[in-house]
């Protein structure tokens, strides 16, 4: 029935798709439903309204896309952008990489400031392309704020001052995949105009909903941008917003009715909270991977991600081999090292709806792998500083005290 | 919780989405899991295996997109074709317009035909078409099999017949949304070059997945063809096939594990067993609807539907009506006539997971709502007629004989 | 993976166990609890508060007992009797017949008063038996106030006012398992002593708890009855509810939140409405068997029960395989007849979470199945005659006006 | 909705009810059925039949009460014996007093054998007492296999030498609730005459089935035994085994199917690795209590329980509040110290479906609130200990080599 059983709990750490929580798999379990009778729009009513407190958004306008992040993506190029259109991307890691294949292939001139993987996008660069560009060709700057792959976390407030230093009216297009609902994200504030998200990242949802929001300004550029689109195509969801039934094509029922439930959650504990809990986890995380004696893949404090840590393997070690052992032996699900990490890192997904000790049993699963591939490493060392931290930091549970 | 609450079930006859059956729901209440360990791929491996069984093809190819129908249609068009190019499609009802509607701005040079709402396809024009067309500028035929706003099936051996009578090398493109797993499909001996359907349709799952499976010929077209593409591109995906992990991004979990259980069940009872069901139940449908005296909107026995019935509604009656009391005072989920048969027709979707007493319950519904709406039906009279049918053609359910 | 497969869903309709609503299936899906928490009291005080409000009691004491009726039965009898008690019972079918059992092998000294099955209990003779017993020699009442296996429903305003016009301090104590939530039941005006009901039936639950409702007499009488009892000890859940925990053993969690979910959705509607719906259910139900020229088995109106049917087959025809086929060709269930009745009556329930397509649906399985074993029913009239009843009556759902 | 929410999953480690793995959830995720369909039986018989092999037993028969571990105790006591036959019964712990406590309240004459509380039975008294009783006055001797209180393992075998030494012919009945699927039990190499569990325990399902096993003895005993007893009389399971439609009242569906899948689990994984696993996971919490400088409440290694183990704490510390800091911090639930060693002793249930790495977050947890409560433990220093056991013993999951 299930394909590979173990006993006990998966404990998955992989950076997406994260665990949902039971009262999220609670909602979504149920049979589907007309969605063109009054109960759906009346409940995507309340969804569209919600779905902005995430971004930090009052004037954005959401679209709940039944995609993926990579169709989030497509959906945020193809809507404002012209095919030839130059536009600066960062490589700073593989999910920057394969947003950068796609612009390409999606037909733009794309501008790729690059920077080692392992650090964070090159501002400077940029400051000097957006100098340069006295004519206003760069059409758009995208940028990913996590990059999950290697754990990097770029300052979006500097990218925005940048653009407004020089003045400078390209659009700001923003994957925050594996950041929305788990990082400080301001998208007024920031000047982001198009910002998007997948539901099985911090949302703690299913993979299935591509969610995208857009700025006044983004929307105005979606009138006339060339692209070929269709089913990413704003234009019919905005139609549908005016009938008030909301959906071009089918929804996934199941998914609406998670989606309310995860953002009731997320509210209930406060976003805020969200916010502090993942930075506490990260923290504590990368002090265990600092008791190990191991590096973090991302090279400088600034750049940290509160939503994985990548953790570089010595040389003599192959990282793929601690991912397998995890799983083979210890029903633990990480991260493997992708393309010019693969085999130097492994990573540690702590992101969605996740605890403290949850958190330790991970990492005291890490130790034991990394002993088991022959590093040595003291076993409780990670989990007693990780724990050492969390003793000083974490809260009572507001609805416990 | 809810939005909107009535006590006891929720009968629903809407042609998609459709009931999902309890073993199927159970399938899906399930956690994420990491979709690059080595369960999900052997999972994948026997969907991709299995799902070609529904489409009668072994020669296939199948994919199984995160997207609706609308993205399926995408995904068939862009991958197979380039903009400029001349093809084929036909209009009889509201899906074929918004699936021309997709193709004219996907940038095809589309030679629409159009019939009445209520009729098929017009074949003869196709023919005189392709007779014409000795230079091969006709690229693709398109045509939707069962068109669901209209409850007609279109004849696709017929179609395949012309193209092999003129020799004609256009592919053949089917929507297959309303009728795969529901009506007799073939793809190998009819010569379909990519058919498609989506998850919450005769499946009878969720929305979410779009199964597209694509001829060795239309591969070959995928090579060549320009259109811009990305998310719904082959490429990507048989790049994964080939490394064994199937996936260029995230699937959904819970719809592998869905489609699994739905599969195990339409095999279990046999595809043809399911086909001859759908056809039992449309058939005693369109009894009751004669035994009320109504019309139904399919203009010849050739062309109707297993999977839907159009019903007529005379004149001093608003069909948007019908379905909008038996919503709420009987908890009846009824289609409505869409565009051009907006207020003319009532739909009964009977496709999917049921059987007899669920439907012989709708229409008993459907008989009080035209009594409630001024149409003077005898009650039991539809539900008779029906009854009688099933009576003399219902077997035994094989697994309690 | 399920025993017994059909396509569709199964039509439940047997008096119990009965369908659950989606909403509480939801609530139930979920992983064990430390029931010694403060979450679980918490929740469990709100049960017991409002699970009185289903008894129409305000000086009642419930105790939510993880067992079945049967368990309930002897948890009423034995908190209140001592072995050798003499009690007047009332004999009218098969489950007044088994908790009589259960009487005498307590040890109780009953006195059975006897009726035709389909009568209700004949209260004249316990009248006079009360006249004769001027020394109070007669300790309890027993009396089931809806017989499932015939479809009776006895007079309980009537039993209180012979036991008040005699002045007699009987306790009353009424198995209430197939009427509670559905019937009109007044625990307080009619000075019922110890109610009791089992989830399964009208609340709609899964089998496993067995609700009891002590009045303050009752609870007195418990201080001094010498009947054997632990688990069922109302003592020790006295003890707990002073504590504040609750429970004296481990509780279904699952359970409870699924008490919580059916309240909510009883309360929702409005109990009064439940009632009234289960009446006109009931009512639509009696008019197709009158259609069908059917008897029903309850002999007299006063009689005629609104959670159960049992109805009359022709001597030429063995009930038993109206039911067989009902489940073997149209994955109906239907209630077979029991002991004096088997062969002779088939039974529908329709009581619990149901609306009247559902029944209508029944209805019509009921009638192809009585021709299937050769009786001349006409399909479609007793289907019609309910509808036509339905169409008279049905309110709108008030949540969707 | 739920009444007390955490981010995260709950970390439940009391001792009963404990953890549900998933796939049991989901096969409870459903509808109520008719039990005197075909279908229910079908799957009764499988049930009944591999019960037996958690009791190793092919002599016994088991019954499935719908009722708790209290409920399964009367069932054992009152079908086995008459009112004032003298048993032995063992003192040890909060458990085996309660089982006491019914045993004097259903009117045996209970010779009780005590030992201090961290202690296990005296089998020397016993074998005394036998020794004296040679007129066999003796029916029956009481035994708590696992005392969930103390943490305390009876040896059984011993208990059968004994008997056997004497040639006695008392029964042997033996409260398995905490042992049974997660302890070596052997009913018929130990001449056990009625073993006895609760779903919520090892079996890892809800509460809500008491499962008995009497051995043939048992069952003879039963025909003389004199103990008023209905709802839990073997009888009534025996008369309607015999009919093959096995239950004399109604059961909960959803734990039928629960223990099917329940079974299905267990058996897969091998009963003996799942003793093996539990084994493996108490062996490492005894080495994280002793690197904590803790004692463990049993006092000698020959009574160490793998199913839970009761931490004695400073007498400085009220071990209430460590129960309750790590529920109110840590979202974790631990077991209380009950009457004679409340505020004394805080347990770590570690039975049903656990991991290792399930483990090594609780006692992350408890490392923390030992901190908070003012114990001076070396963080990690207990994780460490547990790792270093499991890093050497734990074997590859067997589907995943």
């Amino acid at each position: 029935m299930d394909y590979v059983y173990g006993p006990g709990r998966n404990h998955l750490f992989v950076p997406g798709p994260v665990n949902i929580p039971d009262p999220v798999i609670r909602a979504m379990n149920r049979n589907n439903e007309d969605y063109r009778s009054p109960a759906v729009p009346a409940l995507t009513k309340t969804l569209l309204e919600d779905v902005k407190k995430i971004f930090k958004t009052t004037s954005g306008t959401p679209f709940l896309i039944p995609t993926t992040g990579t169709g989030a993506w497509e959906s945020a190029l193809t809507n404002t952008l012209s095919p030839g259109d130059r536009i600066i991307s960062f490589l700073i890691g593989q999910f920057s990489l394969l947003w950068i294949d796609q612009q390409q292939r999606l037909g733009f001139n794309v501008d790729v400031v690059e920077s080692d993987w392992g650090q964070g996008a090159n501002l400077d660069i940029m400051a000097s392309k957006l100098a340069a560009d006295t004519n206003h060709t760069i059409k758009a700057i995208c940028i990913v704020h996590n990059e999950t792959a290697t754990g990097v976390t770029n300052n979006l407030a500097k990218v925005r001052k940048i653009l407004d230093d020089y003045r400078h009216p390209a659009l700001l297009l923003v994957d925050g995949v594996s950041s929305i609902c788990a990082l400080d994200f301001r998208m007024d504030e920031w000047g982001v105009d198009v910002a998007l998200t997948g539901s099985q990242k911090a949302l703690s949802l299913p993979t299935g909903m591509g969610i995208v929001c857009a700025s006044p300004k983004a929307l105005e550029a979606s009138k006339t941008a060339k692209s070929y689109r269709v089913f990413f195509d704003w234009k019919d969801y905005l139609k549908f917003y005016k009938m008030g039934t909301y959906w071009p094509y089918t929804p996934s029922i199941q998914l609406l009715y998670g989606l309310r439930a995860a953002l009731d959650l997320i509210f209930e504990e406060g976003l805020d909270n969200v916010i502090a809990r993942h930075n506490r986890l990260a923290t504590a995380t990368r002090l265990a991977v600092e008791a190990w004696g191991l590096k973090n893949c991302t090279q400088k404090e600034e750049w940290f991600s509160d939503t994985v840590t990548a953790v570089v393997v010595p040389s003599y070690i192959n990282s793929a081999e601690i991912v397998r052992r995890a799983w083979k032996r210890y029903n633990l699900s990480l991260g493997l090292g992708l393309n010019k990490v693969a085999g130097k890192v492994f990573r540690i997904g702590h992101l969605g709806n996740l605890n403290e000790l949850q958190l330790l049993g991970c990492l005291a699963g890490v130790e034991m792998v990394l002993k088991d591939v022959g590093y040595p490493v003291k076993l409780g060392s990670g989990v007693g500083a990780a724990a050492a931290y969390f003793q000083n930091t974490t809260p009572l549970i507001p609805s416990r005290i």
